[in-house]
């Protein structure tokens, strides 16, 4: 018997997780809070923009859960941490983190503990919006195929938006800074005991569109167009990385420091680190055909395409990259930037009651689409997919003096169905089928009003992936295929994955309404996205109300 | 010593007011609730466009009222309901009712009681809003000069709209109704003992627009025009008015039964009755150049302008009608359909904690101009001026994850700040001057917050009526005009109306800031309203987060 660890960093907690090769069977699970912040995320009241978190907490949080999921898994008979094979990491991304020569992240070094600049730059942070609209520009004008994999549009939440803005707002802290490493690299090259930056065996599953790298371009960009932001992002470039590697290659073995800590065998390998969503999709057992959503605070949307065959620029969608998800395919990634926040806002940030979800749930269960009259654009966070534009906001019409708040709840839901329709169908406008879709994550599994909404907006089945730990199981069995317990991942997801037995299928009578709700949503999105500028909204309110007449 | 007697019956209860002719002195009030419905509403709650009201509710609070103002005045010493010369009504509207042959409301009847068809259509009942639109078609095509005065649209508030429709989805109420009565009629008429509806004092102020009624084209509409929406309603014109009256009119004497039921003495003057704004505007010193504003659940906005000028058209003010407010003068209506609705239904219906308004207010004091990055439209109930549209309803744009409640409470404000600056900027536009502001209503006395954001929006100074009964005020100078007590109407606003100290003074950097989101607002206001058709709504929620990036 042999068993793989994985271990997920989410946005507020970290979680481990100990799987059986042989069956996917999951035999002991540990989450640890990060102890900083605002439930992980160091927040600056004055920028909505910012969000950090502090690498300290990624430490803690590793030793704690791991030793927690032993533990765990210790009650399982016959089970010992001896026969744990490889581990596989998957984290938030992109998070870069400034490090020392040493591979020591600034905000370990007390000079730097408290300064914000010198945290993990976590995903969500849009401070940079203005450095990524700089770096699409310049792409446009002198190296388009740049971006050209990226929807033509160069996020606020990655890379080289997020270290250009350090140089501009903190350059005390970039001179400072040796290195700059993704956090699901930074944790496989703690775990290897890899002290030099120039050692980490980085993933492309973050280097890809995320850091513009690619070997069709000879990896990162070239010094040239790095100087044209500035002359310094040019000389870090010597201090990063000139090779990033698929999940074919090991980020290395385990040193002895970290075995005795977390009580594991020492020099068992260690998987590349990938993006949650992406070891998520293999742990929700993607394919080509099938779309992936890990549905939690934001949603991330996954699919793949043979490396052997051509896959378009699909205008819009995050990401095309190969090896990203899977070794010999291309990985597509696509996403909402918010989907279980907007709801959390709502619930918790407006009408201040944690505890109302449920009732709205309820209530919101007893509507009919359209019965409200509300419409809402999803975009609270911005539009990651199609638009990719951070500076738009969120957006509510149609209410009366009688609204509820179950209503506007519900129309929060449809609205973030709204959007994931809008992804599936550009996806598939390009050419790339989508045939099933599997979802994961905490709302797939636990808000069947949502999962019903999704099927009869989309118009596709909602399956649910039989873990509820996907991107944790998904690092696992990377580890597993890496360690040769399984000969290749196809192989190690039929034995490790599966389905959970309740499917979402849309429902013809809500799908018709759910149409001409789909057709107005477009309109404001169209015309408050830019892409149309010459709308004609005249009709928006006066539909709503037709709509909800013939509802009532 | 001489006192009159104003009674103003609102949308929740009615008020009467004991006032000394001599100084406008407020002797005595007392508020009575109706007790039917919902806070004295009765609606369905299939369709939220319906509200009715109870005709048993009036003479319950009249009596009550009545009674109660001059229990409490008679703690003044010297003061006797002997000494009460004259007595002056004013309600909502257009609120008809239907009655029998008596002038009996059918509502009374038991075999009516229960049918919402069959009570009075509260001014605030949109469910007619298919037949104004019809109207409106059917005046612009035959009779473009009967609804040239009211902006070139009929409204579903109005008189003909409700009959109208409720002769098409109850026309057994409609033959059971002898004669259709404003509420501001129908009420001096029970003081005046008048049981024939063709012996009713119609006023000339509910009659205007809401009817369709002018001298010019001699009266009500003609049959031939009513005959093409329904040959019954030709039939009831006979069964109407042919002449309606200004305030020099009386609309009867005080009949010795309810002389008796109020102790007050028999055969005194009854005032004609006006709409309660109408009579709050004569009790808030309106004068030519002078706006006033009664701010309550909606707002209305009354100026006047001299018969012996002539008035333009102004497209989508609700009215222009002679003697409407002040004999001798051009009444000139304006509003919107819902301000403090709006603030409530947040509060209460969304939050569901009515004491939040306090904390809210308090928070949202302390925000900037634009700080919020919100932008709201205010139609939650419709745009009542100037795009005269029961079919629009709320917006709400530039939600993030961290918008609060009291960001958005004042964003609601802000939105009705817009809508009345857009208001002052129609009537402006096409020549009638409006150099000073007065408000009136619970809201201008009691919301700073509010006050200070309309004279920043509007840059306007807003004044403050000195009586906090308006409304009832002026229906008791209206009669003690009628009584003979003063000789006209600008010397008893003279003797008897005043202003509070305060005053709302426009700030320069204020202003600056709400200029540009207004100039947002109307971009959202002329898309959604229809008033332009090819809209680009890209920058909005950019431009919205420039203003909030400067205004931290």
């Amino acid at each position: 018997m042999s068993y793989t660890l994985g271990i997920d960093y989410g946005t507020n907690s970290v979680r481990a997780l100990v799987v059986r090769c042989a069956d996917g069977a999951e035999l002991g699970t540990c989450v640890v809070d990060y102890p900083s912040g605002h439930q992980g995320v160091l927040l600056d009241p004055r920028d909505h923009h910012l969000a950090r978190q502090h690498p300290g907490d990624y430490l803690y949080g590793l030793e704690k859960s791991v030793k927690g999921a032993l533990a765990a898994a210790k009650k399982t008979k016959g089970f010992s941490a001896g026969q744990v094979v490889a581990v596989g990491v998957d984290t938030t991304g992109s998070s870069p983190i400034p490090v020392d020569a040493g591979n020591v992240p600034l905000a370990l070094h007390p000079k730097w503990a408290k300064n914000l600049n010198a945290q993990c730059w976590l995903w969500k942070d849009h401070t940079s919006h203005r450095e990524a609209a700089e770096i699409t520009r310049l792409a446009a004008e002198i190296r388009p195929h740049y971006i050209a994999k990226c929807g033509n549009t160069y996020s606020s939440e990655w890379f080289w938006s997020k270290i250009t803005h350090c140089l501009r707002v903190a350059p005390a802290v970039f001179r400072a800074a040796h290195s700059w490493v993704e956090l699901a690299d930074w944790i496989p090259s703690v775990l290897a005991g890899v002290t030099d930056p120039l050692a980490i065996k980085r993933g492309v599953c973050c280097a890809g569109h995320k850091a513009l790298y690619a070997e069709d371009w000879g990896g990162l960009p070239d010094k040239e167009f790095l100087a044209r932001i500035d002359p310094q992002l040019a000389g870090l470039r010597d201090r990063l990385y000139e090779k990033a590697h698929d999940a074919t290659e090991s980020a290395g073995a385990l040193c002895p420091a970290w075995a005795k800590k977390l009580g594991l065998p020492a020099g068992i390998p260690i998987a590349i680190g990938e993006m949650d969503v992406h070891y998520g999709a293999i742990g929700s057992g993607v394919a080509e055909g099938t779309l992936v959503k890990v549905i939690g605070t934001s949603t991330c949307d996954c699919g793949v395409v043979s490396a052997e065959k051509s896959v378009p620029d699909i205008p819009g969608i995050c990401g095309i990259v190969k090896g990203a998800i899977l070794p010999g395919f291309y990985g597509i990634e696509a996403g909402q930037s918010a989907v279980g926040d907007i709801f959390k806002w709502f619930v918790e940030g407006v009408l201040g009651d944690p505890s109302l979800h449920a009732k709205l749930t309820a209530e919101a269960s007893a509507l009919k689409p359209g019965q409200s009259g509300l419409l809402a654009l999803d975009w609270n966070n911005g539009n990651r997919t199609i638009l990719v534009d951070q500076l738009l906001t969120g957006l509510l019409v149609g209410q009366t003096l009688y609204t509820t708040p179950a209503e506007i709840y519900r129309a929060l839901i449809e609205g973030t169905a709204f959007g994931a329709r809008a992804i599936i169908e550009r996806i598939r406008e390009y050419g790339v089928p989508i045939n099933r879709v599997v979802c994961a994550g905490g709302i797939a599994e636990k808000n069947p009003l949502l999962m019903q909404i999704y099927a009869d907006v989309t118009g596709c089945t909602m399956l649910v992936a039989g873990s509820s730990q996907a991107c944790a199981l998904g690092a696992a069995i990377s580890a597993a295929v890496l360690a040769g317990v399984h000969p290749d991942f196809p192989s190690a997801q039929r034995r490790m994955t599966s389905l959970k037995k309740v499917a979402y299928k849309p429902r013809a009578a809500q799908r018709k309404v759910y149409d001409q709700l789909y057709a107005l949503y477009r309109k404001l999105y169209d015309s408050f996205g830019g892409v149309q500028r010459s709308a004609d909204l005249s009709g928006v309110m006066k539909e709503l109300l037709v709509i909800k007449d013939a509802q009532r």
